[in-house]
């Protein structure tokens, strides 16, 4: 084992570029087959590209949500930021109200607020390095966390991981599979297995593909085959990302991480949750208080526009769940890892 | 609430259909889009179907294996049923290594075995009786595993489903869909949820179509939303059927179930497996002696013909998993309701 980490050889995707004046989106709806950007040339092409799920990820929709501040800014003539602000305030209600669930969107676009409120001539310079600023932390955030969840992982372990948390969900790196990927480049982890994660199939379309291009050979299964793989004892730990964690340590996360929580406990195998500190909503005190988005139930009668159940019938697709921190045996953010997390101790980290 | 059932309301489909001289299975790859019917006119074209999950369910491959038997002896010439079945033996055989894990299969053909060995010039006949035997006493079996089980249901619940355990899957009425079937028709059950059932969406593409079918309708989950469905306190129990039950209570059934059965637990919510007594596997111990099936891992690669993952991943595919029998509430044969089973109760009721 090797504790050092070579950042690079295992992270080569960007979703998310910035040309100076425009935002280019890797498409998510069309991986893993073909690989193509889409071009936002102002605020609304970003918001509606955040709701269509062409850039996803509670990280990579606030930098996306930032850029999309600077694109708003553009038609804008003001001589300070305040007057600035109140101009683009109405795009960036819109952005916000792209995504319900993942605080990172909100978080994002406060940063940006508070930046260009206090700013005179130079608020237009002052709001594209904010924008910056939030994905160069949120790639140098991934990083500190990959190595802290690592030296969590015993050598030789497997790992389980739900969803996408990969580079394609941040500015790089990942937060969950930034973790597994250290774990990798330390030789800690031997086998990392990736549930598919019905409906939208992040784990079986993004994290098999985005592994592979690291040349990282993940194991695919079913959602339902979790609890029979956890029995067989090849998985030490299931590592999964966050959309918001509240202030008692509760965290919402895509539908069927609260199961895995829940049958990990069962088999004595842990769970940790990494994610950049903007995800975490101390304002939020417990997990009940969350919205939970329920997308359209389309989502579960086709696959790749393929149908795959009966016409008119009915259905319930909530896309995201609330896993109880007494479920959680470490969350880990770029500020430090809390283990067996509860408000006491997430008020000692973040309040 | 009525506690007659008008078991001929609710049920219509029937997946295996005889005509004297072939063998006709409903082809449940096609379902829901085409309501075709396959012809077998041997026993190998059986097994094929058998293995191809044409015809699928325990219970009802068991009843194909059956009259795949019939099948198989239309090209003998034999003076007696030993004569016979020496001829017949290797036909058997074929059907029996279609699908490994539902004892039902093996069940039928040791009860074709038996109902020839001790015939005389007559053995044609009786070989052919005891396969009309056979599919009779699952249809009649059935629907009084549904007045059983829905006995157990309080009026006013919501149950939740894995996989098809219907009509489809049996001779009629089906094992846990009978006992829903049978608690939607007495009032006792308002809500029935139905997981979609990766990677081959029996629940998405047969239980749905199946209750439709029949005027009940349905809410399809996908399958990690079953723990926050449970959290929402919509489900008092979880109904699903068996491929085989051991001699301690411990349950094989469709991938998923174990983990359905760890959610229930967590929740509070109750667990009831329903299946007929030819499910019931005395001679093996417990859980850990049964075969697990592992189907083609490309099963996860593509829904319905559209592939959904990258090239050349890995993949895992168990398709069947086993849940311990502590986390079983009622075993419901036909013979009777087991709660709480284990060794001595099993023992008690099938020694």
């Amino acid at each position: 084992m090797n504790d050092a980490i070579d950042f690079d050889r295992y992270d080569r995707i960007r979703p998310i570029r910035w040309t100076g004046d425009a935002l280019e989106l890797l498409d998510q709806r069309k991986l893993p087959f073909a690989v193509e950007y889409v071009r936002c040339e102002d605020s609304d092409a970003v918001a509606a590209a955040i709701h269509a799920l062409t850039v996803r990820g509670a990280p990579a929709i606030g930098i996306a949500a930032a850029w999309g501040t600077v694109l708003a800014a553009r038609s804008v003539e003001a001589s300070d930021g305040a007057a600035a602000l109140a101009q683009i305030e109405p795009a960036m209600q819109r952005l916000n109200a792209a995504r319900p669930t993942a605080v990172n969107l909100a978080w994002a676009l406060a940063r940006m607020r508070r930046a260009l409120a206090s700013t005179g001539a130079d608020w237009r310079e002052v709001l594209s390095r904010e924008a910056q600023a939030i994905a160069d932390e949120d790639l140098a955030a991934n990083r500190r966390m990959g190595a802290l969840g690592a030296a969590l992982i015993a050598p030789g372990s497997g790992v389980l991981t739900h969803c996408n948390t990969g580079s394609l969900a941040t500015a790089g790196f990942g937060t969950a599979l930034g973790v597994i990927r250290a774990g990798v480049a330390q030789g800690r982890i031997q086998q990392v297995f990736a549930g598919e994660t019905r409906p939208w199939l992040q784990g079986a379309r993004l994290t098999v593909w985005e592994l592979e291009q690291d040349g990282i050979a993940p194991t695919l299964i079913a959602d339902a085959a979790a609890s029979h793989l956890m029995k067989s004892g090849k998985v030490g730990w299931v590592v999964v990302g966050a959309d918001r964690i509240c202030a008692n340590g509760d965290t919402a996360n895509k539908i069927g991480t609260y199961q895995l929580a829940i049958a990990a406990r069962h088999h004595g195998v842990k769970f940790m949750v990494a994610a950049p500190s903007s995800t975490v909503d101390m304002v939020t005190a417990s997990g009940d208080a969350i919205e939970i988005e329920e997308r359209d139930p389309g989502e579960l009668f086709a696959v790749g526009g393929q149908r795959t159940a009966a016409e008119r019938i009915g259905a319930w697709n909530p896309v995201f769940d609330v896993t109880p921190h007494e479920l959680i045996d470490a969350i880990v953010t770029e500020r430090g890892v809390i283990e067996r997390p509860d408000a006491a101790a997430m008020k000692a980290a973040f309040g």
